[in-house]
């Protein structure tokens, strides 16, 4: 059983948006054991939406088609999904009436264009969008689904949520398995290096191992079938227990759930004072649903000016040794600690690029500080030239020097592996 | 003259990696003018890479190769592309010692793995990676041009970056011609409505009209021949002298860029004082390089206990009205511009969820406050039910009712359309 995603639009043929809604659509399959076979993203033209269904009809029982379905003239899919598949498209009292109050609720005026979001094709199965006007529409022929979905990420979200609840009851799950690691602080190769012997073995049991890497973290995948679960989980735990310094955890785990969890465990809070970064680490915390379990707050003081006045740094020693220096990423931690009242708090002073840099702190030095309770760390770190990179990687970096003092492996925090 | 653009890796077909590449990539060929046919992204199988380039060599003149150039067993593109075009592979002296200094500028020991990084096909032209180890490979057939580069994004950049000079000197330029405008403050449905007759106008002319839609913007993009650029430039400019309170900017611009425009010019700063949003209103401003021309700093007030503790914000005024309120957010932004010194401050509370909503203050519900030189604004947005998309709202939001008081407009400030 596999599917294909065909994704409708100029707007990422010409590279105005990022395609996230394939990953999402991916993750949602794999997770049932329906394997994507390809992704493609095709213009908004009669012709190519036609060659691509035509294609994918002959190989995947599961076609997603996303996009093309707004009130606008240049959104086609619904025309020609309803023509290709000698469909026609009926008002939907019902959706019209959902559409009306969706309007209502938001006081939005209601156009004569919106009103045409409740023609939709006679045969196919709906599935309501409770987020914006589009509805899904399933359309089934000789043993093949076809589901077209709205562009807009959050309304494909929702649509596609029911679709696999629907899909579960009527098709069962897949007969793969697959577990994951969250690695930080070591780079592809390196890793790659000291499991030679673990990969190879796995790999002779038809294991596929599979590094997945991303900026200053990277996850670790084995797939293999329903009935070596037992050997993959366990070849897993294998990692846990030989390399704790280096596994953050598993699938959906990151940083900030792994710290959040030995912080409400502990009953300790976290703070940060952020210069370079400018609240980007807070911001990575309080994207975690539940962070006030730990998290009290942040100063941001990005100017020199606002070190001095809110974190008390003397104007001196910023003279002395600059705003990047572990005098004044010492001072702000800890200064930092005292104003936000938290037992840990992080703080980030570097040179984030594109400009600014010397020759002796050049673009990419972050200096990062972490008062703790009884002990205040320091570490150096030397990234690229790229300064929204340099802000993603000192993040990263900072939250894994915290979960290595916290699970008691301070004295192995490496600058984080760019290789 | 068209391209197609490959990505291998079973880490976007299962969803654990968001194809961002394939954006990057489509965008310099389309400002060169080289029309993407397709993009797609498939498995690292033999199987699937051959059958791949075999049907985009048929059609299209560039096809882009990113992904599978890793140290690792699973990466097999290079393998697979020397063998189609019948190339073999060799040493190249002169990029493993630039390996070799890569790894030592970076104090990570040098593996034999990495060496194999150096063994490169004969006969395809090879482009330096200055970020890592896999070089790019630009093998030439028949008239065909296939880039092969690697899937770490900052690599293929610098790789996609260098083939763009040699292929502009060596094609030259395409024949069409677009324009842009950034849109905030108003819907997709809204704008196409009041845009009716311009837009059948335009269609009229041959011009392509598109809405891209993202999270509380939207671009409007015009398309023609390149000898309607006038044309297009004159109609976008109406729209700039119809609807400024809608129009924030052309093409590159961002609700940041254009701020920051505004301060620098006026001389004026600016800071936030956030909750809900955690830092992402200052982290987003950051990210715009020479942000500290205007931007002195922020402070994240996510704990109650910090209102008061860091803005003054009195505990009977947080139990009366709540954390979520106007009294509230209007003190954090008076008290936050004496706090941070100056002469803008935004203030953000609000329930991003997914939980602690309340029948008069639902998740999705967010103040905002500015204060200004001479006076504080306040607002109420409302919001959905995703706690990720609520913060990014927020801080679209915030943005544009700064730009909007920047400007002379802030009685136009409505909620932020999300239909």
């Amino acid at each position: 059983m596999t599917a294909s995603i065909i994704t409708i639009g100029d707007e990422i043929l010409v590279g105005q948006t990022v395609d996230t809604n394939s990953a999402f659509i991916a993750r949602q399959l794999h997770a049932i054991g329906i394997k994507i076979r390809e992704i493609i993203s095709i213009s908004d033209t009669e012709k190519h939406i036609k060659e691509a269904v035509d294609k994918a009809i002959q190989l995947d029982q599961f076609i997603f088609v996303t996009g093309g379905l707004g009130p606008t003239n240049d959104d086609i899919t619904k025309k020609v999904l309803t023509n290709y598949f000698d469909d026609e498209l009926v008002m939907y009292p019902e959706i019209l009436s959902r559409i009306e109050s969706f309007f209502a609720q938001f006081k939005k005026p209601f156009l004569e264009v919106n009103k045409l979001q409740a023609l939709l094709p006679k045969n196919a199965r709906i599935i309501e969008n409770h987020e914006g006007t589009a509805s899904g529409m399933w359309f089934k022929k000789n043993g093949v689904n076809v589901l077209s979905m709205p562009g807009v990420p959050y309304e494909m979200e929702g649509i596609m949520n029911q679709f696999i609840e629907i899909a579960q009851e009527e098709y069962g799950v897949g007969n793969f398995y697959h577990n994951t690691r969250l690695i930080a602080g070591i780079g592809e190769s390196q890793l790659a290096d000291i499991l030679k012997d673990w990969e190879n073995e796995n790999r002779n049991k038809g294991i596929t191992v599979s590094y997945l890497p991303s900026i200053g973290t990277l996850k670790l995948r084995l797939t293999g079938l329903l009935d070596q679960k037992d050997w993959i989980d366990s070849q897993l735990n294998i990692l846990n227990e030989l390399y704790p310094k280096f596994v953050v955890g598993s699938e959906f785990d990151t940083l900030e759930t792994v710290i959040g969890e030995h912080l409400v465990m502990q009953n300790k809070t976290l703070g940060t004072v952020e210069s370079c970064t400018g609240g980007a680490l807070a911001k990575k915390i309080v994207a975690l649903p539940g962070a006030s379990a730990f998290f009290e707050g942040a100063i941001v003081t990005y100017s020199n000016k606002l070190k001095t006045k809110l974190v008390d740094v003397p104007a001196a020693i910023i003279a002395e040794f600059g705003a990047v220096s572990e005098n004044v990423v010492r001072i702000m931690a800890e200064n930092g600690k005292e104003k936000l009242d938290t037992d840990y708090t992080i703080s980030i002073s570097g040179v984030a690029g594109p400009s600014g840099g010397t020759v002796d702190k050049p673009v990419g030095m972050v200096w990062v500080a972490i008062a703790c309770p009884d002990k205040t760390y320091t570490k150096c770190f030397n990234f690229g030239k790229n300064r929204a990179r340099n802000i993603e990687s000192t993040s990263i970096a900072a939250l894994n020097f915290l979960r290595l003092i916290l699970i008691g492996h301070y004295e192995d925090v490496t600058d984080t592996d760019r290789i």
